[in-house]
């Protein structure tokens, strides 16, 4: 028998802050570039009722000493049931001995690593005097991916908000957001910015030098007449075949960079660009290359820059080891003999 | 939050019978040749060090209303460290909302599955008035094959232990192996049965009718010249590329069932003859094919048959959500707000 922790939602979001997560994911992104970091083939599987999905990730981080997974899961009926749509759960495992380590509550890890993996594309692409950024959708992740902007772009003052279903909803929304982001910059209490709701989403996307896209949209919200001179955009949402945030032509015409080129070419928001012929292979490049280097991506100030994420395993197990770390030091969790 | 049921190994020895380990991996077959059993690709990843591997098997079983994976890893020099070489590790969840439902220690589990898997093989294979068996191998799956046997067998009355490392490795190990099997026997113990070792392999094979490996041996172990005829062989020990118990001829000539033909071409008994065109792909039939038909797989008394076992995700499935159903009725484990 060996001793497995289980860390709970609300013991990993006591334990994890923002600016570390960005750190993770930062070590993240090296050891992929450095082979020290392997990510194990994706499993998709739709349950036959067409109204779930689960996905498993899975890699071994050398660098951290640990391999293991996660399973996401989503059914999009369980508000019948007064259940979340979505259970994230990972397990983690030491990787000289083979032993267990954690069981962890998945969801507040992975709205970290998301928010932090829009971040350090933020860093290493957006234009340095970036001071408007433009959420689209307000879910989630939403509070995750601001409050992680406003981390590591020191100019940003302006947010601004928008919901897809409208203006009402967004409203409705905005209370949650707000508490979140607010929990979610305690370590940044001197930051002035401001933050307002649109319901003019071009008007809103042509004065933004940073966007933001995490919505479960299949069809192209941002035009891309709508963009002005070197934006970045940070398309999060599509994580599934089909899904689509961004009108194609933005990204045949922009600088492209992604997490994993796998991942990206099946599930990203480059998919249907791809199948239509709109881009190619090589038009995607990989982020742990300008993590690696300290370079910036970007050529010009007039381009477009694009980064793709779809989320990869090492993201998620160089947090889990991280919250595993910082739990075993204060003592927190509830330790089980397996 | 939703709650997780923690169950450790002693508590789900204490759960599960084989007779229900036996039903349970009848099911699991019966689901795969339905169709309400999906396996999902199983990932291998060994270890850079070369002394470490880790599988992960995951799949959907309708039927029970679970899907989820099992972790096995395997390091060889866990010994150093006064640890098990290998660890296994459960996760379900329910189908009809993602919910975690369990993590399991698969140990106990993963034994009473390959148990059960070669005595459904005999069940439908070996001819029925077997009374001897052959057991080459005494490590951890010895116990449950030989127990699992005893169950389905009824005229099975003797038992020869051989151990590929000596007969004093054997003796040495017999108080343990018969200690387990009269635990595993315990609805049974009316039964009359002797237990003998020998240092004789080629004798004891010529005078079995069924005989199980379950060694991880990478040479061939059993000579097709020393078999009698109407023999029928439980293939347990080769789940990886390279594994061989079998010498090839034993295939060539015999009537061979798989659990599943990809994992047996892939990691089977089956992987070495096939890339050797000793055997084609069209030798290899599903065991699940019998179940379902509840017809015997043997077409004459003098014919060898063999099951190629590597083990199913829903076989583990099966089971995990037997043990888990068990559990909560009896109240054992622990559940944690995750």
């Amino acid at each position: 028998m060996s001793q497995v922790l289980v860390l709970n939602k609300n013991e990993i979001d006591s334990l994890l802050t923002l600016p570390e997560a960005i750190e993770s994911v930062e070590a993240a992104y090296l050891a992929k570039e450095n082979e020290t970091g392997k990510l194990f083939p994706v499993i998709s599987h739709e349950f036959s009722s067409g109204s779930g999905e689960v996905d498993i990730k899975s890699g071994h981080l050398r660098t951290n000493r640990v391999y293991g997974l996660k399973v996401v899961s989503w059914f999009s009926e369980n508000q019948d049931f007064s259940l979340p749509p979505t259970f994230a759960t990972s397990l983690i495992f030491d990787d000289r001995t083979g032993e267990p380590l954690a069981l962890l509550n998945a969801s507040g890890l992975t709205s970290m690593r998301t928010g932090a993996a829009g971040a350090v594309s933020m860093k290493y692409l957006a234009r340095e005097e970036s001071s408007t950024l433009l959420m689209v959708g307000m879910g989630q992740l939403a509070p995750y991916l601001v409050a992680a902007a406003l981390y590591v772009m020191p100019r940003l003052d302006e947010v601004i908000l928008y919901n897809p279903h409208g203006i009402e909803k967004a409203q409705q929304r905005e209370p949650e957001f707000l508490l979140r982001l607010h929990q979610l910059l305690a370590s940044l209490d001197d930051r002035n910015y401001n933050i307002s709701i649109t319901d003019e989403l071009a008007e809103a996307v042509s004065r933004s030098d940073i966007i933001v896209t995490a919505t479960p949209s299949r069809v192209p919200l941002i035009q891309a007449g709508w963009l002005k001179p070197g934006t970045h955009i940070c398309a999060i949402g599509s994580d599934m075949r089909n899904k689509q945030e961004l009108d194609s032509f933005i990204l045949s015409q922009a600088t492209i960079y992604v997490d994993d080129k796998v991942q990206a070419t099946l599930i990203g928001e480059a998919e249907i660009p791809l199948r239509h012929g709109l881009i190619n292979q090589e038009s995607l490049k990989e982020i742990s290359k300008l993590v690696i280097t300290k370079q910036s991506g970007r050529q010009s100030e007039e381009e477009t820059t694009v980064f793709d994420a779809t989320g990869i395993a090492l993201q998620d197990l160089s947090i889990a080891k991280r919250i595993y770390d910082l739990a075993v030091r204060a003592n927190i969790g509830t330790a089980i003999e397996l």
